[in-house]
C-alpha cells in the first residue's frame, strides 16, 4: 500500500488501522480545498486495500474541525468578482466538500471519528458519516451556516440521515450550538467520554472489537447497510443472500466456522 | 402583507414573527373544516413574504388541539347518508386536513409549536410538522383513532417521518396516550418545559436564535432538508451547491461575511 | 380458523391473541429451516382471520432466539460441497429467513415480541419487525455475524429500519453485544422490564390496549404505516382518506362513534 504525500494531514498506519489527523491546528483544522483533495486521495489509496480495516479520523491539538476555510472562501470571492467565464468557484469549492463526505460515508473501512473541541459546519458533516463516533463532553457542535447568510448545503443530507429530519430541521434553522452530551443524545455521536483518558481507552476497545470482525465480511456488511433504501427490498435481500453464500464459502467463512467449533480466535483476530 | 380575516384563529404579527392561536377553546380547539381552511389561507398569505421568518402555533386557553371536530363529522355523516352523487364528504374532510399538514410541513418559515393540554389526533399530526416543538410536561399526547374505529389516516406519514416506524407502529396500534416527558423522549417534541414560565422563556430564546439566522438562507435550508430522500443524492448535492453559491454572492451572504469580519451582528439580527 | 400442526412451535390461541412460542430450547430456539417454514405457515394461516388481533412471540425456557441453526448450516455445507447443479443451499437457507421476517413485518396482527435471554442474529432480526417489543434488562442482544466471517444479510434492512443507519452501522461493524437497557435506549425494544413479573404485567397491559382498538381499523392502520415511503406522499394520503371514509362508514366506525357518544366501551373492547 502506498499512501500519498500530504501537507495538511498526518498519516499513521498501525497494523490494520490507518490514523488520519487533520493537521492545520492554527485554523482549528478548517477544511481547505487542499485538505479536501488530500483526504480524498488518501481514502482513494486505501479503497482496495482490505488489510486496512479501520480509519481513525481526528484533529490536531484536540480540536476536530472548525468547518470551511475562510481564506479559500475569500479566494473564491476574488475569482468570482473577476468574472471568469464558465466556472463558479463557490460551487466548485462547496461541491468538492460534498464529494469528500460522500466518499468517506461509503469508505469500505470502519471509520471512527474522535470528536474534541470544534465540530462545526463541515466538521459536523464529516462526523455524521463516521461508523463510530466518540466524543468528549466538552466538544462544541454546531451548524453556524445560516447565521453567516449561507446554507449547510453539502452537509444537510448527511445530517438528516444521521439524526432524522425532526432534529435536523431544528438544529439547522436555529443555527444551534451544543456540547458532546447533547450530541450523544441526538445520535450524532455514539459514545460520551468524560476526558481524553476515557476517550483513548474507548478507542482502543472499539479497535479491538473491529479486529474480531472478519475484514471482508465487514466490508460487505457496510456496503449492504448503505444500500438499504437505495434499491427495492426484495432485490436487496436477494443480493444479500448471494453475498451471504459467497461469504460462508470463502476462506473467511470457513475459518470463522472452524474457529467457532474449536473455540479459538479466528486468524483475523489474532495478533 | 395582508392577512385574511379569520373566525377560528387569532393572528398576531410581531416583527418577524406571526403568532397564530387556534381559537375554539370551547371544543379544545378541535380542527373544524373551517379552521383548516383558514389556516391554509394564512400560510398561503405569508408564503412569499420573507419578512415573516417564524410562525408560532398554539391553542387558546392552554390546550393545543384535541383533533378533528365531531360536529363536522356528524354533518359529513348526514350528507353521506343522503347519498349525494359524486362526492364523499368523509374523504373530503379527511383529505383537507392532510393538505393542511402537508402545507405547514413545507412552509418556508420556521414553525414553532407550543404544546399544552390536548395534543391529540389531528393536533398530534400538526405538532409533528413543526420545526421546533416546545411542550409542557403535563401535555396529553395520543392517537385515539383506532379506539374509535377509524384510522390516523392523514397523520400517519408525518408521524413516521417524525419519530420513525419503530415507535409509530407501537403508538398507533395501541392507541397510546402519554405526556410531554415521553413526547420529548420519543422525539415528537424537542424541549421539555416544566411550567408556562419556562415555556415562554424557551420560546423567547428560540425566537432570538431564529433572528440571528439569515432569512433567505433559512428558507433555502428548510427546503433543502425537506428534499432529502426525495431526489437522488448527487443531484440534491449539485442543487445545494448552486444554492450555496447564490447565497454567498447575495446581499445576505455579503452582509454575513462582513459582519463576521467586523465582529458585529449582521443586519437581519439587529433590532 | 385452522392452525397448522407444528414440531418446533407451541401455539396457544387465547381469545383475540395467538401465543407462539419458539420451542427448541436445547439450542436456545435457534432458527432452523423447519422452524422458519412452520412460522411462515402459521402467519399464513391467520393472515385473513381478523379475529386474531395480536400475536405474542416468545422463546421457550426464557430465551428468545439465538440466531441461525448450526446443523442446518452444516447440512448446507455438505450439499454445497457435493456440487448439486442449479441450487445454492446457503442462498436458499438465508433467503428463506428473509422471507419470514418480511412476512412477520407486514402481518396484519399487532406482533408483540417478548425478549429474554438470547436475542442474537436472526433472533435480533425477528425482534426488529415486532410492533411492540418488551425486554428484560438481562436479555443479551447482538449481531455476531461478522465475527464468524459471515454477514447479517437478511436482517440488515430491518435493523436499519428499526434503529436508523447511524446505530446500525456501528452495531453491525463492531459485532456489538449489549443488554436490554441499551436495546431500549437504541429503540430496538420499547419497554424495559426489570423481571419476569413486570414483563408479564406489561404484556397484559399491552394486550388490554390492543383490545380497545378496533380490529379492522388496526389492520388498515398497520398497512398504512408500512406503506409510508413506499409510494408518493400525495397518493398515499389519497388512499388513506379513502380508507378513512370506508372505516367511518363501516360497522366498526358506527359502533365507535356510538360508544363514544354513549360513553361506553365499543363492542370489540368488551369481554
Amino acid at each position: 500500500m502506498t499512501l500519498p504525500a500530504t501537507d495538511t494531514l498526518l498519516l499513521e498506519p498501525a497494523g490494520f488501522v490507518l490514523h488520519i489527523t487533520l493537521n492545520r491546528p492554527q485554523v482549528k483544522n478548517a477544511m481547505s480545498l487542499h485538505m479536501v483533495q488530500e483526504l480524498m486521495a488518501v481514502f482513494d489509496a486505501i479503497k482496495d486495500e482490505p488489510e486496512v480495516r479501520a480509519v481513525v479520523l481526528r484533529g490536531a491539538e484536540h480540536t476536530f474541525c472548525a468547518g470551511g476555510d475562510i481564506k479559500d472562501m475569500a479566494n473564491a470571492r476574488a475569482h468570482a468578482t473577476q468574472g471568469d467565464v464558465g466556472e463558479d468557484p463557490f460551487f466548485e469549492l462547496n461541491r468538492a466538500f460534498g464529494r469528500l463526505i460522500t466518499q468517506v460515508n461509503s469508505a469500505p473501512q470502519v471509520v471512527i471519528a474522535v470528536l474534541e473541541g470544534a465540530v462545526l459546519g463541515g466538521g459536523f458533516g464529516l462526523a455524521c458519516v463516521s461508523d463510530v463516533a466518540l466524543t468528549l463532553a466538552s466538544a462544541k457542535f454546531g451548524l453556524p451556516e445560516t447565521g453567516l447568510g449561507i446554507t449547510p448545503a453539502q452537509i444537510a443530507p448527511f445530517v438528516v440521515q444521521r439524526i432524522g429530519l425532526t432534529q435536523a430541521r431544528r438544529l439547522a434553522l436555529l443555527g444551534a450550538r451544543f456540547d458532546g452530551t447533547e450530541a450523544v443524545r441526538l445520535g450524532i455521536a455514539h459514545t460520551l467520554c468524560e476526558d481524553s483518558h476515557v476517550l483513548n481507552s474507548q478507542l482502543d476497545e472499539v479497535l479491538q472489537q473491529i479486529k474480531r470482525c472478519a475484514p471482508r465480511a465487514n466490508r460487505t456488511t457496510k456496503q449492504l447497510l448503505l444500500n438499504v433504501g437505495q434499491q427495492p427490498l426484495e432485490s436487496l435481500l436477494d443480493d444479500a443472500a448471494k453475498n451471504f453464500s459467497a461469504a460462508i464459502r470463502s476462506a473467511e467463512g470457513q475459518e470463522g466456522a472452524m474457529a467457532f467449533i474449536q473455540k479459538r480466535l479466528p486468524g483475523w483476530a489474532q495478533d
